[in-house]
């Protein structure tokens, strides 16, 4: 019997890391809140007392729930009455694991930031964990979440595209092309191999367009060939990576990520090509996905309209024409692990339907990092994945 | 001094309407709940009891504080030590005086959907109602929250386009282009003219073209030549309306709304020409705005880079290339109306710099849907605004 | 029988007007080219004696084709055996009656440049001799020869918009934003009442849009509103006109056009609501057309795919990705033009599916600005067209 | 003293290959004439005797300019007072050396369709007879000739850019993505490798792709490492490529290019990222360069707009807002020629400005399939260019 069987209502949530100057904290925040199944009560926001203090005061936490230490965290609040059921990790990459650890080990469900870690060896140490526990693990590989991405998904499966011969997908993005500003406190621990881990933008964005390529196509790799390079004087982690792919039953592909791309934002864009039609979704306007049979005029999908299936649009909360976006598109991934946590405390398997990364999409995707690692080192000689 | 003095945190917000099956009701929760600052905590979502517990129930209200009758909302909970500090009201057009005054008169904030109301006479009401009460009143105008739409306004302001020639505004819809089911609640109040008012898509989504106009350009209008039309047979009020605009200066424009326009799902769109420069901004990708000077390049502005202005940038949450949409955008609306709420706690004005539509556009609105409907009537004879 | 019954091969042709310092001779010449069905061999390009020369030399002319005089050079060709077969008219619109008028009456096919004439009275005389040659009259309002307006126009005719309700045609230009450089001579006798005729961008660009809309839609107008406005001080004709349309069974549209509209180049577009279906077009990518079914997915057609229409199959020369422009839709009227001035050597009517703008559609243009002067001028009362 | 030191006027052209049902010469037809600078005067379009009439005549060649054997075509236009002073060649990929090498050594210059040869060693002996002949030698790569593609190489050589990092060509179709019917004469010479080299689509659009990108950045390559693939059954040479490159100083890019992407119909597109800003130009929309400057907003580049510079303003016909396309690009490569034809009339070399591919280009678009092809055979090792 779940441990947290007798709990109703919102999830009540703890948060380590997202203190004041982070980025993607706020972005969990906002994405536990917006539709309401969550309630953040705790956090150890930073380890720096005085920091942890303001900024939990700051995001509206009692200062009897307000920690600098996770494990402490950890320890008192499983044993607290109304204890948080679930933990958002938004520390450096090297720090998912330690945290993670202490909270699965409690049975306290993790929604972690990707990647899963910085090292291959960590990611598999994070797999036994979460298998030991009886606690659910989910990665915020964010883009999942977006509905048309869960549109696509269904079309391939369903066999819209006829068997897949081609998958290009690339993330694109210039923030790092230039030197940041020493205070630049997201981009300095991006660029560190200690904190980042092996890749640099392989990790905090490759990661990205792989989970999202595989979550649309199911197509299994088989090797890859990597071209890195680090563009910025003195940069240790690569900041742009070229990337072939070849896939189970011969599909190929190419993975493209670049931190130094000037005048890309956000650049994550998906196309796939199968043997009766093609797909395009770009992440910047993503309330449009484009399907285009072979010989037959390209159709603009949108959002929630009339001919998308069931898998995108109970995950959708407007009608279309009223974008949704980023903020949306997490959401939809706290809210796939609001039903499973909640299907959770009454024993219950995720429900069906219901889809999040997991820790094998995490271990994948510091396999990927690994892999283009390791060719780039061999000069981009095919390595298995 | 304020009757709110002691209040800290959250503000407390009721709602009014917005049960089951509604839909602007679920978009204002949403946008209340996005960035923290208010809490629901009270409601009378339906005047129907069995209905308005189960809405009450859903949205996880509590079950005193769960009415069915506005007024008696009103009265509890202004006497109540943690009665709400706000309403935002969600009815059909006919009722929002109505239960707006309740709430004015008790000094309760209140957020009151659009039109202001269905009549002129109801809206020069409800001016005296809000002149009265010392508190604030909200209007949820909603696309003038958008960062980039706060950008084009500032442009202009700042002269960017020169002196003002031209303005074309539109809004096309096609969602009521059939007869809809008889069962489809948005649908039959807002083609009723005994709930929506004088003005049918006018009304609707016209007022919400005006209001864009308005915000972004600054001129006055003069006056105008409408021809409404209603081309589902059976229908009273107008499903479509051609405006031509004579504006104080001299500039010209048209603003085109229709709810009619197959194909069409939310094409609000605002193009501007000056002496100087053209700009023009779509709400379906609300993340850029085209600028484009006289004899220049066009320059694709995306929300929160480089060069936009602080005006935009305070009502963004996170870096370019990650899309925010229409609610990101409502709740900017409500997060104005949160710093206008909090410095009235301590009795001071609305900050500077913070703006959200009030009761004055509101008006401007509802004399925007009567002139539409005396100058069809005359032939489109030109009729002062 | 014809007097060109002995010809056989590319059409011999003849140019008044389109020397140095003319942007639509030019246009007209490469149109001719294009397709090899027409040889430029006469021409009275200026009424100059030098400009002429110097012109006609330009274009490869030989010298005792040359004219000065267009009266000259009708009765001229007229007689040698060789003589051209059809003329084209490039002259200001003033000029238009009197240069065709010589050439009808003599038999040689006329290809004049729009509007048909600066003023209905003239446009009325220009019909009267058109309908008394033999002489064929073609009207280069070329943006009906782009292929994919053929197909917007083949789907409607096939219902497949269903009954049409909505037109919003547009033309926008910044060209004469400012006042022009006084040797600018496009600007200079566009501006000008006493060349232009009645209309300024009314007959420059609104016949465009007339005829664009009329053709596509087939409805057929009843009444019009117009707010005429000259924005530039000191300019006599319009430079802006928003006009409302009404048409036999209750279709309803606007029309805009303007030719200070800062940032826009040579906005021409069109869309098109009816009860089953809406589509747009713009010029300025005019290889794309969109037609959204309603309740459907947006299709975006590209010129010569595979689900494209014999009639605008008809007129392409390269596979779908290759973009055609400009030119190839003006050539297309030539090559209409050639159809049919083949055809006519054996005394044959118009071959079947050839189309090209005609007197009628020229006096209905003339006859549209006509109607917008008199509208505006009674304060935007509704005439009938 | 050139041979062709007497002639004056429009230059006369013979074309061999270009028959009926064949595609590309129909577009060297058009773009010969478009501007009027070429006439064509003789041609051998098929070797088979009946078709070669039929052709012929149906382009209007008069009977003794009719060949249906190049060799005989070269040598006695030779030898006539009014020859040909240029050939197109048109013929499949193998022939090219042949048929090239008769005129070259007669001193008649050559315009020959792409790629220069159907191997490298043909290349070489193509270079050889080139290098040895009086005349001119120009290859039609035409997206060269588009005027945006000029801007934006003159963008990169001021310097706009910075120090090129990234570049990113692709070129897809998907006309080849199934087994063509027997009768498509244009697909069964490509997919033969007798006909059309060592290359399928690598030869057939990827020499395309890497002379667009290589005029654009002027980047030399260094090594590149390829997979290419055949996805359709049977089919013997490639029909996608992936390719990494690396160029001299650090560069790094990726090649594309398919002929089995289903939805993509001639989806040439070329991204160039420097320290500075970066561009990217897709020729399905050839009038729009967008140009983003790191940490400025993108500025969408019309051809022929006011900031556009000289290099590209030169091969605009008429002013922005009207679009040119495929046959204008094209008609621009023929035009360059015929400058550069007609200044080796009188001994002068290519004027200072005028562009176009020649036969270094050609080679080293050979040596790039050559390149592609061992490096695939060797899993994609780097292989040098």
């Amino acid at each position: 019997m779940s441990r947290f069987a007798e709990r109703t209502g919102p999830i009540r949530l703890g948060m380590v890391g997202g203190g004041a100057g982070a980025m993607i904290g706020g972005v969990h925040r906002v994405a536990a809140r917006l539709d309401g199944a969550f309630q953040l009560v705790a956090g150890a926001l930073s380890s720096t007392e005085e920091k942890a203090r303001a900024s939990a005061a700051q995001v509206g936490l009692p200062e009897d729930r307000t920690y600098t230490d996770y494990v402490e965290m950890a320890k008192r609040e499983a044993r607290l009455k109304d204890g948080i059921e679930a933990v958002s990790i938004v520390v450096p990459n090297h720090m998912h694991l330690p945290v993670a650890r202490e909270f699965l080990k409690r049975g306290i469900h993790v929604i972690c930031d990707k990647p899963l870690t910085g090292t291959l060896s960590d990611a598999r140490k994070m797999q036994a964990a979460a298998e030991k526990s009886e606690a659910l693990f989910i990665l915020t590989h964010n883009y999942t979440g977006y509905p048309l991405v869960r549109e696509a998904q269904a079309r391939v499966a369903a066999g819209e595209l006829g068997d897949l011969r081609l998958v290009q997908v690339e993330y694109a993005q210039d923030w790092l092309a230039e030197e940041p500003e020493p205070d630049n406190k997201q981009a300095s621990w991006r660029t560190d191999p200690a904190r980042s881990g092996a890749g640099g933008a392989t990790g905090d964005i490759g990661t990205h367009a792989w989970n999202l390529m595989r979550f649309v196509t199911g197509l299994v790799p088989e090797s890859l060939a990597a071209d890195l390079q680090s563009f910025v004087p003195g940069r240790e982690l690569d900041d742009n990576a070229h990337v072939m792919l070849r896939f189970d039953g011969g599909a190929r592909g190419t993975l493209w990520c670049s931190q130094v791309a000037a005048g890309e934002e956000n650049g994550l864009k998906l196309r796939v090509y199968g043997t009766k039609a093609g797909l395009e979704w770009r992440q910047e306007n993503p309330n449009e996905l484009r399907v285009t049979p072979l010989g037959g005029a390209t159709q603009i999908i949108t959002r929630a309209s009339a001919g998308t299936s069931e898998a995108s649009r109970r995950l959708t909360r407007i009608p279309p024409g009223h974008p949704e976006g980023f903020f949306e598109a997490f959401a939809n991934i706290y809210g796939e692990a609001a039903r499973a946590i909640i299907a959770a405390r009454s024993g219950q398997p995720v429900p069906e339907g219901v889809h999040f990364p997991s820790i094998a999409e995490g271990v994948e995707g510091v396999a990927f990092v690994d892999a283009c690692v390791r060719s780039s080192r061999r000069n981009s000689a095919w390595v298995p994945v």
